[in-house]
C-alpha cells in the first residue's frame, strides 16, 4: 500500500503516522521527495482501513498495490480452480450448462423440465425453492417442499442441483443439494457467507446489482477464509441507467475475473436481461468471452402457455442455445 | 394496473389473457381502440407479477396505476407517522438528532462521546456493535460486548440507542436497544425484515446502494406487513459513476418519500459522503429539504488523534452542525 | 400514447385536456373506468412533449405505445439496412472489420498500420485526426494533416477510411473520407447531427456514455430526418459504477438494437474496456451476439514500444482477434 | 504524478521508462523499495497521458498528486472568483437568483414572466431560444427570434439575461446576451468551449449527465485556457438508476466544487428533478449547502393553464421559494 502525504506535512506528523502504522506490524518505507513524501507500507495491509488512512488530514491519497483478497487471488494460486459438484466439474476448461425453471412449482413440472434440459445437454439442474421477492405479497416459493421436489428430480435424472439459500437457519434442508446459490441481494450478507464457508458445499455466488468486481471477490474471500474454497462466481447483470434491459449484463467482468482469480465464472443471461429473446445472443456472447458456464431459465408447462414470452426459454429454445454455445466453444479453442 | 396489448392480438388471445387475470380475482376492464387494446386491472394487483405480464408476447407494456406498497403508502394513511423510541419522537414535525461513533470501542469512549453529543443537542445515540465489513479480515465490531457498552451509555445518559443488526439469530441481544438499524447491504434481506416485522421495535431501514425509492418502500412494507409499523427510512447515498464522494447522497429522495409515504425519513450524510468536511453542508441541506432527522458520526478519542480527518466529526464540529441545523429548521417553518 | 388520469379528475378537467390534445391534431379515445380514466392518443404523437403531459396535475402517468423514432424504426422498415462505404458493405449479413490507430501520427505509421491490418482481414481503416480530449493541454490530433495522411493510406491500400468529426465547420475536409464518425461526446450535438443528415456520407454514430438505447436511436433519427439514411450505430461502453474497466460494454444493446432498428450495429471493445487484453474476448463476444462489425485500435510503431500494453493491439494480436471473430461468425450461422 | 512499477520490472525497463518521461521535460524521482519501485514525476504532468502510462506492462498503477486543471484550481487561486454580468455579481458571497421560462414563446410571455420574477427577487432572467431536444420532431425554440425577445425583456426590466448556445456559428446573436449558457449535452463539445474561451462573456457551464466533477472542471479549464475566466459552474443532476426523479441532483458536488475551485457554483433544481413540487425543497437544500445561486423555471401564461404541474413554477410559487432561500441564507451566515 502506498500513502502519499501532503506537501506541508511536518516531520513530526510523518513520524506520528509511521509509528501508528508500525504498531499494526507494517514496515514503512519513507521516500521523501521535493514535492511530496511517499510511504510504502509493507506487510499484511489487508487489515489497514484505507478509508481511515485516506481521511487523515496529512494524507493526499492512498493506493493499494496488492489486492485485499488473498485466497481468491490468482497471484497466489495461478492454476484454475475446478469445482466438483455431484460428479460434474466446473472451471479449468470444464463448462457448466445449468438450466431449469425460475421456481419449482410441482413434481411433474420439475421432473419434466429436468428431463428436457438434460436431453439438450444441460449438466446441472437449477430451480428456485426459496424466492427473494421485492414484494411481501408475491409468491415466495415452495420453500421446504421446493427442495424436496428438486431432490426428486435429481433422483429421477441423476443431475446435480443448484438452488438458492436465503437464510442460514435453513441450511439443514440443503444437505443433499449439490450447489448452494447465494443470490445477488445476499452477496454482502456477510454472516451468511461466513457460515457457508464452514461447509464444504460448492457455493454459486451471484454478483450484487451494485457491486464491483472487487467486492464480489471480497465476498468470495469471506467464504474461502472459513475454509470452503469451492466457490463459483456468477455475473448476472448490474444496475445502470439503461432501462431497455432489466439489468446491464457486464460481460467484461468475465475476462477481468479470469485475470484476478482462479475461481470459475458463470453467466446468467436470463436474470440479467429479463427477456427470453435476449437470452440466446447473450449466452453465445458469454461463451465467446470465456465463461465457464451459463445458467438459463427454462420452463415447460403447457398449463401456463401464457408465459411463453417470459425470460424463460422453452426446452426447444434452450436446445438451440445449447447447440450454439457448443459451437462457439469449439470455435474459440 | 394497465396492460396495453399489441396491435395484432386476436380476440381469442385477449380472452385467454383476461381469463387468466380474472382467475387472480381481478376485474378486467377492456378498452378496445383502433390502434390498441387497453386492459384495466382492478382489484388487488399487488400480487400480479408485472415482469411476467410484460413478458407475454401479446403485451406491449404494463403500467402500475396504484403503488405496490399499501401500509407504507401515504394514500391510505395521509397523516405523518410519528415513531417513538425511548421517549423520543421522530416524524410529523419531530426532528431526530442521531449521533455517535462508527464503532463502539470501549466503555470510556462510548460514554464520553454520548455525553458530548448529548450536550450539543443529540437526542439519540448511535454506535456500531456488529459491523458489516467488505473484507473478512477487517475489524467486525465488538459484537455482544458492543451492545452491552451501548446499554451502559444509555444508562449513563438516558439517551435511547440505535445500533445495527446483521443476523436475526442475534435478536435477543437487542432487547433493550431502542431502535434496530437494518444496514444498506441488508435492505433486501427479506427474511430479516420479516422477522423484525414480528417485533414491535422501531426499525431504522437504510436504503441500499443500488435500490430505488420504490424498493425501499417495498422493504418497509415487508416489515409493516408483519405488524410492525414503527419504521424510519434512511437515505444514505446511492452508487453512481461519481467518485469524488463515497456515494451520491440523493436528497431528492426526501421530498419524494414524503409524498409517497407517511413514514419518517432521516439522512445520514457521514456514510454518504465519506468525508468529514462534507458532513456539515449536507446535514444543512438535509434539514432544508425537510428531513425528519440526521444521523452523524462523531468520535471523541484523544488516543486516535490521527483520525481527525475521517468521516467522523469531533464533538465540537458536531455541535456547530447541530446549531446550523436548528437555525435552518427555524428558517423553513 | 396512453395517458392515465388521476382518480379525482373532473369531467371539466378531462374535457380541457382532450381539447388541448385535439388541438395538436390528435384523436383522443377516452376510456372511463371506475378506478381511472385512460386517454388513448392516436395520430402523430412524436410531437407531444411527454414530460409536460406527465407533469400535469390531473395526469397519473403517460406511456408511449409507439416509439418516437420513425425512420430508424424496424417496424416501418423491416429489412436490414446495408450501408455501403468505399465499396464495403456493413449490415444485413455483411460484417465490418474496422481497425487502425487511435491517432494518426505520421505517414509512415498510418500506412504501415493500414497494410498490417489489411493483411489480417481488416476491411476499413480507422484513425483519429481530430481528437476530443478531456484536457485542453493534451494532444488534440494532427487535425487537417491527419486527414491528409489518412487519405494517403487510403490511396496506398485501397481501404475506405473512417475518422471523427468534432465540428461542422471542418466538414469540407471530410470530402474524401468514406465514413464520418460522430463521437460519444457529440451524440447529442443536435446541430452537428442535422448538418450531417444533409450530406449523403455514411455516418458512424457512437453511443454516448450516459445515453440510453432509445436516445441513440433518436440521434440517428436526427440524421435520417434530414435525408441521410446511411447510419451505422456503435456501442462503445456506458458509464457505470464499475471501475475495473474504463466503461461497461453493454453488449445486450446489440440484440436490442437489432430488434428496434434496421440500421447496422458495430461494437468498439477498445474504447469500452480501455485495456488491450480485454479486447480479444469482448470482440469475440460482440461477434457472438450478432454485431455487424467490430472496431479495434491497432498500432505498429516500434519507436513507441513502451505503449505495448495500451488499449491498442499489435498487428499480430489483431490478426488473432480477426481469426477468432471469423470462426465465431461461422459458428453462429 | 506517481507511477508504481510492478515487482518484476528490470533495471533496464525502468531506465527506458524514465528516459521516456524525462523526454517530456519531467524530473523523475525513483524510490526503489523491496516490494515495489515508485516513480515520482515532477514538472508539468498535465501533458502526461495517464491512460497510456497506466497501460504499460511494467506499470502497476498511476496516481495524480496534482489535479489536471490549473486555472480552475483553488490551490493556485485561493480567493473566490466573483463573476459580473450586467451589473450583477455571482460568487464570493453574492447569490444569483436566476428565473424564467423554459422556452421563450412570445414577447408578452417573456416580459410578463420577467416582471413577475423580478418582483419576487430574481436578479437574472433565463429563457431558452435555442432548445436542445432529444427528438428532431420536437419544438426547437424560437432561435434568433427568441434571443431578440429576451433582449426586449432585458430592455423592459433591466435584468441581465442568460440563454443557451448550441452552435458556435450563432455566436454573433449573443452579443448583447449577458451570460451564455453551455448545456449539459455540450459540456464536452470542446471546440465550442474553446471558442467561448476567446470571448470575454460570462459562461454558465452545466454539468453533463454522465460527467464527473473533475470532468466539469476540465471543461471549465478549456474555456479558461483561452483567456476567459468568467465561468459559472452549474449542477443540474446526473443520470443514475433511480427513476423517481428525472435525474439525481448531486448536491454534494456543491461543497466538493467549492473546495477544488474558486469558480461560483449554481444549482438548477428544475431540470434535475423534472417536477415542480420538488423544486422548492431542492432549492432550499442547494442554498443550505452553500450554492452561489439557483436557477429556476417559472412561467406565467394563463393560456396554457394546463401546464400548471410541469417542472415550471408559477410566479407565486417562485416568490415563496425565493423567500425561503433568503431565510436559509441568513440562517447559514
Amino acid at each position: 500500500m502506498i500513502a502519499i502525504l501532503k506537501r506541508n506535512v511536518t516531520d513530526e506528523q510523518t513520524k506520528s503516522l509511521t509509528d501508528w502504522l508500525k504498531a499494526m506490524d507494517l514496515d514503512v518505507h519513507i521516500s521523501k521527495g521535493q514535492e511530496m513524501t511517499v510511504l510504502g507500507l509493507i506487510g499484511d495491509t489487508s487489515r489497514v482501513d484505507m478509508d481511515l488512512l485516506r481521511s487523515l488530514d496529512m494524507v493526499e491519497s492512498v493506493k493499494r498495490v496488492s489486492e485485499p483478497y488473498k485466497q481468491a487471488n490468482r497471484k497466489f494460486h495461478p492454476q484454475d480452480t475446478i469445482v466438483e459438484a455431484g460428479g460434474i466439474r466446473i472451471g479449468g476448461g470444464y463448462f457448466a450448462m445449468i438450466a431449469g425453471p425460475c421456481s419449482v412449482e410441482s413434481e411433474e413440472q420439475i421432473i419434466s423440465v429436468a428431463r428436457s434440459v438434460q436431453e439438450s445437454g444441460a449438466t446441472i439442474l437449477r430451480g428456485g425453492a426459496f424466492k427473494p421477492r421485492t414484494s411481501p405479497y408475491s409468491f415466495q416459493g415452495l420453500r421446504d417442499d421446493g427442495i424436496r421436489l428438486l431432490l426428486e428430480a435429481k433422483k429421477a435424472t441423476g443431475m446435480p442441483i443448484v438452488t438458492e439459500i436465503m437464510n442460514i437457519s435453513t441450511l439443514d434442508l440443503f444437505e443433499d443439494v449439490d450447489i448452494i446459490q447465494v443470490g445477488a441481494r445476499n452477496m454482502q450478507n456477510f454472516d451468511l457467507l461466513r457460515e457457508l464457508g464452514k461447509t464444504c458445499k460448492p457455493i454459486l455466488l451471484k454478483r450484487g446489482l451494485a457491486n464491483t468486481i472487487e467486492e464480489l471477490l471480497m465476498s468470495a474471500e469471506y467464504i474461502m477464509s472459513e475454509g470452503n474454497t469451492n466457490v463459483i462466481l456468477c455475473e448476472r447483470g448490474i444496475r445502470t441507467f439503461e432501462q431497455a434491459t432489466r439489468n446491464t449484463l457486464d460481460l467484461s467482468a468475465v475476462p477481468v475475473l479470469h485475470e484476478r482469480t482462479h475461481l470459475p465464472v458463470v453467466v446468467d443471461p436470463s436474470h440479467a436481461t429479463g427477456q427470453a429473446r435476449l437470452v440466446a445472443p447473450m449466452a453465445a456472447a458469454a461463451a465467446a468471452c470465456g465463461a465457464d458456464g451459463i445458467m438459463i431459465e427454462v420452463h415447460n408447462d403447457p398449463a401456463h402457455a401464457l408465459c411463453d414470452g417470459a425470460q424463460s426459454l422453452t426446452p426447444e429454445e434452450f436446445s438451440a442455445v445449447a447447440d450454439q454455445v457448443r459451437k462457439i466453444r469449439e470455435a474459440i479453442q
